[in-house]
């Protein structure tokens, strides 16, 4: 039954990781098709949205046939419930790259944000990636410095998030509404994004150094 | 063991009714303070959002530890899964208040929006309000009435959060940057808002009729 139950666990982890590998590419595509107006791209990331969804409801359906089969108490009972829950801020990081696509099929072929802003989101979407690809080695190998590294990035893309409404609401500012619009939603969608991940790599930092207590926020 | 664990189910569900009643106090506290720039209301809102945090996080634990001593199955498993998910989502409405406050106090003694969107915002925070006080009453009582009226206060609220782009976008708009980008995320938070609520209506009402599979979203 032990043994089972580790496989069963075995399985959760390699799941939730495959989710991961979709949210990275999805963010990836999604902050191409946003910095170069790619309306093909923003397309597909929109597309392959419900595949995460999908895999999180299945997951999460997994997850609790684990706990009515095996019952799992204490360490192994926070596992379970823990997974739920990175689940759920997977599916939103998902959520976050097809509103960022969006954004961009909408305006195409215009540019989403105007010159001044494109090396901010450019940075902030390299971010968002970089983040993705660190919660999917995070989920992986559980290496707590991983859980560090993206509260660091997360830190980096605040400081970003604050300076594009520096931007935007600095003497300089040239954009039309629809581009502030724009480029207020956008960066909410990018600091969205990399919050999900602080709080899943909270989640697995406190799983796996046992301070539970921690890990809501 | 089973009377226990009625009345621990119980107490979860009291739990739960208890944060809807503080969410449904700090979102008619945010929204006056935002559309009459009551600041005093609105740092009211911001220190109790603390509460909030801490109820959900004991009521989680209080939701793990029936798991872990009653290992429940079949049905009473899925509403204490359920319970988990509910007070997520209820934590996050807290934090759209917040949200809401913090513009107020921000842009105080100014009000947050130009004339031309006060109706609007009016109008969308009154459904907003409505929204959590139906929550409530659905939590305290599982009629699935009140879910349906809550997807169709939600189908308001995103219609007149489109209507707010459709004003900012338009031709008469006369706001500075300042007003549209507050006009943007006030309007994204009071529609995020009516979301968690419909996630958390589904819920309990898939939970009240049977079909779970419906009710993840």
């Amino acid at each position: 039954m032990r043994a089972v139950f580790q496989q069963e666990l075995q399985e959760v982890q390699e799941r939730l990781v495959e989710i991961a590998e979709l949210v990275e590419q999805s963010i990836d595509k999604a902050t191409r098709a946003f910095n170069e107006s790619n309306v093909a791209l923003a397309e597909e990331v929109i597309e392959d949205d419900s595949k995460i969804d999908a895999l999180t409801v299945s997951l999460d359906e997994l997850a609790i046939d684990i706990l009515a089969r095996q019952q799992p108490v204490a360490r192994d009972l926070r596992i379970v419930v823990s997974a739920l829950r990175v689940s759920s801020s997977l599916e939103r990081m998902g959520d976050m790259s097809e509103h960022i696509a969006q954004l961009a099929r909408y305006r195409f072929p215009e540019k989403v944000v105007p010159k001044s802003l494109r090396g901010t989101f450019l940075d902030m979407g390299a971010l968002d990636v970089a983040i993705a690809k660190k919660l999917t080695e995070l989920l992986r190998t559980q290496d707590p410095n991983l859980a560090q590294e993206i509260r660091n990035d997360d830190d980096k893309v605040d400081e970003l998030h604050l300076s594009v409404f520096d931007k935007v609401l600095g003497e300089r500012w040239k954009g039309d509404t629809e581009e502030t619009v724009d480029a207020t939603l956008a960066s909410r969608y990018h600091e969205r994004f990399a919050d999900h991940a602080v709080s899943i790599a909270k989640k697995v930092f406190y799983l796996a150094t046992g301070d539970w207590a921690g890990s809501d926020d």
